[in-house]
């Protein structure tokens, strides 16, 4: 394969399926995007005049849409890059994290490390048992109860929005839950006073969604049950690791990945070990808390290759500091975000309480509602996606998780200043 | 960026974090891993005398091992590479699949293009619900009793192996499930005769598990049920989409698609729409198939990224020529690996009667049970991982899915030659 030194400039791959379209350069030289460049054969040969100079802005960031949707949601590019560079052969196993036994040494130091670092965020204490599991959130609103409870217990349900209400509905199915609180009259737009609420104090548990992804509601602090037995347990799929919580105040958080800390197909539940074991009878051997606790998650086959994911995530969000530092780009964002909208002389709007807002899921409307369509076209052009609000409550709803970059902020208030501008 | 013609060799990435360690070639220039070449501005610069060779053979197929995990398994190479070349932009979306929102176009067209291809891989007739769910073949043992069956009616289990007696022991819970006939005394090596089984003939279903993953018994047709308005289901968990299968057979198929099909976490449920709709009570929403169907496997998010890599696994399905051509391949892998054993004078043994022999999951022992351990440990060696049996049952097992290549068992039949003129 060695050639002599004047030969045209070329750049020769093995196997050329693999090549898309070359993009032509200024120098006239055509430089192919190289998709396995790590494992294919290239022989690169330069006459002496060859100068090869790529794009000066990288063709990634040009081609990456700034993506607001609720979940699944944007993941870093640093992370979708080091998964790209793993994917066909995970640091020399031989294999896909996608292909490896789920009880072999390699996956098993995957997940071992995602539990730890997860714990590192949190500062989860040895108390409380960490759980990769399946379904979403959507499994657990029965598994709480089926866990938690006697068919007979009393339990309290705060309802914020639409995922709490969720919650409660399934749980009727397995013990006595009450709506303690409602905020389905003012549309979901606020949250209660703590002191004020009918706690029951025989209630079991008091149960939360800490950030509800449709309403754009978020819980700012907790409430304390009631009866010093009772826990307080949470649905935080949506504001999961986007700032410091104290899990010590919590009986069981959980949450879906597919927002802040990975793709779907994960839920991640953290609960207090002395929790477990007290399942009704005709729990699902998968939704028993206990079979997985004392299977580290491994009773039957896990979700391998988004637990990998949710690990590469979790050592991206150490690397920024910690959930202290994660906490304050996201305030930033929102800030900005919600300025634009409050600034705006009423051609935007939020509905939400300024109090309760959530740092991540940003629901506004048009005063002209009739450009609402229009909104959502242009950003699109412009490379801002899912701007729609949900087909509940229409309008728009920008999603502003962890990864979102600020410069997407950025863009988006940019871009509603021209729109206001054109339109107001 | 330009630069002069004499400046030594050098290949500039603008990001090093995504460079791996340099590889020295033998002309003394670096040779770089580049893992991002078509996203990252590169500057090649050559003096006249610069001439870089890769080695000769493809790195990725000297780096691959062959692994013969019992699931999650080997997946086909082309489309591990295309999952790779599409991970951080699935075709010009500017987004990962793992970011798409699961009611987008895009990850519309991605579900809807994989059941589309599975559809006609199994001819499955619009008399059946196609399901992408969550959880496990495990999970389903709870939902099928839980949707099918009222919590008196008595239905029939025929137990092949361990799978099969998990799914009864959790049908306890929700109906009166007997087991008509276990295969345990004989350590699950066989499969009984169809027409002396003591049906019941007012059970409302016969459950079968396909292909005993850990024992490796197929079941080479099927039983029909006693009672003509009886259901046979069917865990396909280790043999789905290895050979043709008569759906319309069949009330349910379910498997897990970590075997055959895709990575862990999609579990796919193949049901007749009449069974549709019957659930009891006090099933968790995610475990009734009616949410699912009504909702085309969109109820709550699913696992959008592991559902992707299940279309692609069908496409590639299709392109080799649908299942009966999968199936000759199969058939003709598992013939020399059960060839070489039953041809090696008792050296190897495989326990399983020899007309249930799976094409999947091939165990066996060493007669010298103490050169087991040195068996697994040379072969890993020499590029073939997992072939240590399971844990439950010890020896040795080969499992030898639709991605595993014919030139991988001739491999571990050529090294299994070796390893017994060694220590024959």
């Amino acid at each position: 394969m060695a050639m002599s030194a004047n030969t045209p400039h070329t750049l020769l791959l093995k196997n050329p399926s693999i090549l898309k379209t070359p993009t032509p350069t200024t120098t006239g030289i055509h430089l192919f995007p190289i998709t396995r460049a790590t494992t294919k054969p290239i022989s690169i040969k330069c006459s002496y005049s060859a100068t090869v100079v790529a794009p000066p802005t990288s063709a990634s960031a040009q081609d990456r849409v700034f993506n607001f949707a609720a979940g699944p949601a944007t993941l870093p590019e640093n992370v979708l890059l080091k998964a790209e560079s793993e994917l066909y052969n995970w640091r020399g196993a031989g294999m896909s994290v996608m292909e490896m036994s789920h009880r072999g040494k390699e996956f098993l130091s995957i997940i071992q490390k995602a539990e730890s670092d997860l714990r590192k965020l949190l500062n989860i204490s040895e108390d409380y048992a960490v759980l990769f599991l399946q379904g979403g959130a959507t499994t657990q609103f029965a598994g709480i109860p089926l866990n938690i409870c006697k068919p007979d217990d009393p339990v309290d349900y705060i309802v914020t929005g639409s995922w709490g209400d969720k919650a409660f509905k399934e749980a009727t199915k397995y013990c006595k839950p009450k709506v303690i609180w409602s905020g389905k009259s003012d549309k979901y737009t606020g949250i209660p006073a703590f002191d004020g609420l009918d706690q029951n104090p025989d209630a079991r548990y008091l149960h939360i969604c800490a950030n509800e992804t449709i309403h754009g509601v978020e819980f700012k602090d907790y409430p304390t049950p009631k009866n010093k037995d009772s826990l307080l347990i949470a649905d935080m799929s949506s504001n999961f690791c986007s700032k410091p919580v104290d899990v010590s105040k919590f009986g069981i958080i959980y949450a879906g990945a597919q927002k802040n800390v990975g793709p779907s197909g994960v839920t991640i539940v953290i609960i207090r070990k002395d929790l477990i074991g007290n399942a009704q009878e005709i729990t699902p051997v998968m939704l028993d808390y206990k079979i997985h606790a004392d299977n580290n998650s491994l009773y039957n086959t896990p979700p391998c290759y988004g637990i990998y994911m949710c690990g590469l995530v979790f050592e991206d969000l150490l690397a920024q500091g910690g959930l202290v530092e994660v906490e304050k780009k996201n305030v930033k964002k929102a800030q900005i975000l919600y300025d634009a909208i409050d600034e705006s002389k009423g051609f935007y709007r939020c509905p939400v309480e300024k109090s309760v807002r959530s740092l991540m899921n940003v629901p506004f409307t048009l005063e002209k509602s009739e450009l609402e369509g229009e909104f959502v076209k242009e950003a699109a052009k412009e490379k801002m996606v899912q701007l729609k609000g949900h087909r509940s409550v229409g309008g728009m709803r920008a999603s502003i998780y962890n990864a979102m970059p600020l410069a997407g902020v950025e863009k988006l208030v940019a871009f509603m200043k021209d729109f206001q501008a054109k339109h107001g």
